[in-house]
């Protein structure tokens, strides 16, 4: 099969599929709901939203692809960031397609994921993969981070040895909330512009990217299988709410994705899909000493080898 | 009296002890907790927070007053705003002192308020007052929206007739949740920079001020004394989580002083008391038609004449 635009969108629709199932089979409850919308300037978007389940309080599957004229800066960093002087007497078009997931479980134990795989596309002859996994328990397991991360790992292995140990780097410092000082959760691999440029060819990019879009539903529901019939309390509900507020935090003032939507006038609806259902902030908390609260605070940070 | 840093600052902490005490008085319950904070290159704060209370269920009345060298980013701001070219050996110092309040009720048809009034002085002769106080009702109430507005003009048109519709326009663009297409609240009053050059005198410019901050209590303890006894249902309080939801994302993407605070490694726990106790987000929910979800919705936009 040729790598083109089309290949790529319609195996994310594919793949949106197969994860919305194995999600639905998981939960055992609640169904995804579909709104398909149309941008203005050119593209659309499939998402599907999922919420009130017996496992999932509120979850988003969504794949889009838009085109259009590039706006100003994204051309500019595209440029600035590949070295190239795009010459084009025509205004630079550009091409993004990707899913986006993010759930928010109901039992504290399970923990909140999120993905996104991405491709993108601009005049000039640029093309590139990004993405990421990353996991957020509430209340950090060992054995739980130690499985996430190995399964990143396989992944990455199976395409490239050098991968895992930079994209996990790069995770580390992608998903840290810089005012708190902590990590969002314990991190799993973040990777940008991978093209025929980057360590390998653009055809064994492609391969791996779409091996990382595979272990999401395999992994989750694994963790889900493990965790969603364990007992909680109302203490680990409230503590869920203040973790689920600094998802919130970061998701509103750090993340990349977020940020390029609202500014780019994105579908509101599915940018802040990622926000849970209940977040709660409580001034100056400070878990108690010797508790699970306080030990998962001291893992919140760059640089734990899990894997 | 002269008016000078030391008495300006003094007497915003007059200020914020009156307000505490009007504000204990209204809740009839809960007390304001206090922690004293220094900051490492000047200056310090002290933070005063109210909780789990009859009326309030959590909000902070917040005095600091910080100096020290000006980050370059504030110089070069100042400098292109005052059109002014500082000559100076020495880095630039700045003090910035102000009282910064954010109450978020129990009983969803009490409005939250925010208010804040500031004071900032820079080497080179840069002096100037800053505020604004905006109300956001869960549930908008004509009459209290007019009375809130009055307050608010007759306390401009004391000290200057053309400050109201300017700095009530200026409240509608700043308190607006851009990609939601909608003002956080009714709005209020907004403005900065005032100083000599500003209309009238600095010490005229002062008096105003002053008289904002004053209002601040009567106005609110009024709006408290009108709605803390009506009743509400489950539906009114999660219609309040999501207006809360609106509220934090206007305060983590948009608000000035919450990024600066953040960006510039301020505390955070004083910064961040803004944000509400519990919060929510539900995809894509649309009000019913005609329910009183669906009128406030249609209220929040610029341009509406409360008074």
């Amino acid at each position: 099969m040729e790598i083109n635009r089309e290949n790529i969108s319609a195996w994310l629709k594919q793949l949106q599929d197969s994860i919305c199932s194995a999600l639905e089979q998981a939960d055992g409850k609640s169904k995804f709901e579909e709104d398909n919308w149309m941008r203005e300037e050119g593209g659309g978007g499939r998402t599907r939203i999922i919420r009130n389940g017996n496992v999932i309080e509120k979850g988003g599957v969504l794949f889009s692809a838009v085109h259009g004229d590039a706006p100003p800066f994204l051309f500019k960093e595209q440029q600035h960031s590949t070295a190239q002087v795009i010459e084009s007497k025509e205004t630079p078009q550009f091409f993004a397609t990707g899913i986006s997931i993010v759930i928010h479980p109901v039992n504290p134990m399970v923990p909140i994921i999120h993905m996104n795989i991405r491709y993108f596309e601009m005049t000039g002859g640029i093309r590139w993969f990004g993405g990421g996994i990353d996991l957020t328990p509430h209340y950090i397991n060992e054995n739980d981070a130690k499985f996430f991360h190995t399964q990143l790992k396989n992944v990455c292995d199976k395409h490239n040895v050098s991968y895992y140990n930079k994209f996990k780097e790069w995770a580390d410092d992608y998903f840290y909330i810089t005012h708190r000082k902590e990590t969002r959760g314990i991190g799993g691999i973040f990777f940008d512009r991978l093209n025929e440029s980057t360590d390998m060819s653009f055809e064994k990019n492609f391969k791996f990217w779409q091996g990382v879009g595979e272990t999401f539903a395999p992994t989750y529901v694994e963790l889900i299988n493990r965790n969603k019939n364990k007992t909680f309390t109302e203490k680990n509900k409230d503590w869920q709410l203040l973790r689920r507020g600094r998802y919130v935090e970061f998701n509103l003032v750090y993340d990349k994705g977020t940020k390029f939507g609202l500014e780019t006038n994105g579908r509101v609806e599915s940018i802040l899909m990622s926000l849970p259902r209940y977040a709660g902030w409580e001034y100056n908390f400070v878990p108690e000493k010797n508790s699970e609260e306080e030990k998962t605070l001291s893992l919140l940070k760059k640089g734990i080898t899990w894997a």
